[in-house]
């Protein structure tokens, strides 16, 4: 993660990423440069560019290693990517990214059923991973992305013990950073606000990231109560594009605009430029015609009694 | 408001007034009787069923005597009204209703453009409403809700100081309970939680309930400060009807489907079903076909972990 003084929360953008292969058509190369170009210059910090993973499965990604490198050249930016396993954690080492996550599911019916992996089979790919890292990629962080924490279409109830011995294991086996993430919008803000304390109190700074998806409504709600579990970094989507979408108007990831919007009135300096991060869904519309984006900032604009925080009063 | 025991949390549907008023179109009378019905049925203890406003003016409510006459007859219900003048006061307290509302700008310029009276002669008006009410119906409650306390599209900045000056003077005005309303979507929840600590402390029990608006997607994000604050009344209007909606997709009023799976989801009792909520929806269609209704929970249900607060566990 980036260590800039002059903002008070780090927004991680994963529309490039989690937007991008949550949806049907593929965004042209150049267009995605574009966009991930915008993004940066409305002053997000870091963005998560892409997933090295097989293009057979996912065609939407099969440029990544492409984008890494554009985006790599773009100044102040902190480039990262996701992997799922080995094989996707060499090709991201190898394109130079600042940080990879691996998404690792605490719910082990999800992690069956998703990378048929057992939990044990999960642990002996993260070790493989940090050992590569370590013996040739040193500068490299890793995040654990820890996925069904607030719940489980399959299980239902994912305990908070479940949840917290899963983040220790990824800290012990030498990951640099755990995030906790509402994989299907199930998260309340009494459980977000015990869950990430309790993670906080275990794993100190490597406690990473909140990650919300919006499909029931709630993720700007969970927001301010991960904010008062001094949760310092957002995963959030530009449109709300991706998340795993569940019906027409139920976005899926946390809208980015609505999130900038929310903390900079809350007096939380993000670094970013609304007006620039609306316009930046220009590149977003063209390479994706006609795909639903979500937010009520771009449509409502600002407060009339809106300053940004950090401006002189 | 009521005093249920077997609640935390009262959530007060404010749909058929504010939201029908909102919208262009009247709706029968018979099918707001059939909605007003499936709304209490829900478990809704508290709905406010019309404005006593000039039907010149709000063709919409014209039939509020009635429908509060119906409102009377379901069991345990209490019914309010928003009235904007002793005229519409004296009505109201004729109708038999429990409680009528007052909406008092905070913002002197939006007084005056919206109901071309100043402070002072809001003042006279409270004062000789509420000595109607002393003298003639002792047994109905008066509350001021103010508006445009969290900013104001007039003025921009509305200040702590001048919301809780005017709360401090219609406590001494003699009303009941004094609410406070984001007339335009401007709140966040870092001045929620100050403006509403501020006004317990200044009235106690006569501080009273949270009105929020959605148009800036941030409306559960200040639920969850005014929670804190030790709010326990919320105004929301189903499918988010009403409450000046100001773009497409820019929902008025917080939907009250969403902010009860909000609340149950934290472990707060609010005594309504989702299902029967929901289904409630169908006399809002068929009234208003084609209206515009917001919401995720109606399109995504609720989750698979997810348990009514003090559900046996």
């Amino acid at each position: 993660m980036t260590n800039a003084t002059d903002i008070d929360i780090l927004i991680s953008e994963v529309g490039p990423r989690d937007g991008l292969q949550s949806v049907a058509a593929t965004m042209p190369t150049e267009l995605k440069l574009q966009w991930v170009t915008a993004l940066a210059q409305s002053g997000l910090r870091e963005i998560e560019v892409g997933s090295f993973v097989s293009p057979r499965l996912l065609p939407q990604m099969a440029d990544c290693a492409r984008v890494v490198a554009h985006a790599l050249t773009l100044p102040g930016l902190f480039v990262t990517a996701l992997v799922p396993n080995l094989k996707g954690a060499e090709a991201a080492f190898n394109s130079g990214v600042h940080k990879i996550t691996m998404p690792i599911s605490v719910s082990e019916p999800h992690s069956i059923s998703n990378i048929r992996k057992t939990h044990e089979q999960v642990y002996e790919e993260v070790r493989a991973v940090v050992t590569l890292r370590n013996e040739r990629f040193p500068g490299i962080e890793i995040e654990a992305g820890l996925s069904t924490v607030f719940g489980c279409t399959l299980q239902g109830v994912v305990t908070d013990d479940d949840s917290i011995r899963m983040a220790v294991k990824m800290a012990e086996l030498g990951v640099n950073e755990v995030g906790l993430a509402d994989t299907v919008g199930y998260a309340n803000p009494t459980q977000v606000r015990r869950v990430f304390t309790r993670l906080k109190r275990e794993l100190g700074a490597l406690a990473g990231s909140a990650h919300f998806h919006n499909t029931r409504g709630q993720g700007l709600a969970n927001v301010v109560a991960a904010l008062e579990a001094g949760v310092t970094t957002f995963d959030a989507s530009q449109g709300g594009l991706g998340g795993c979408p569940y019906a027409p108007g139920a976005s899926g990831n946390i809208v980015t605009e609505d999130l900038v919007y929310l903390l900079e009135s809350m007096g939380l300096r993000t670094g970013v430029d609304i007006d620039r991060l609306v316009a930046a869904r220009q590149w977003l519309e063209q390479g994706l015609p006609g795909e639903a984006l979500y937010g009520f900032i771009p449509d409502a604009g600002v407060g009339k009694n809106f300053t940004y925080a950090g401006a002189a009063q």
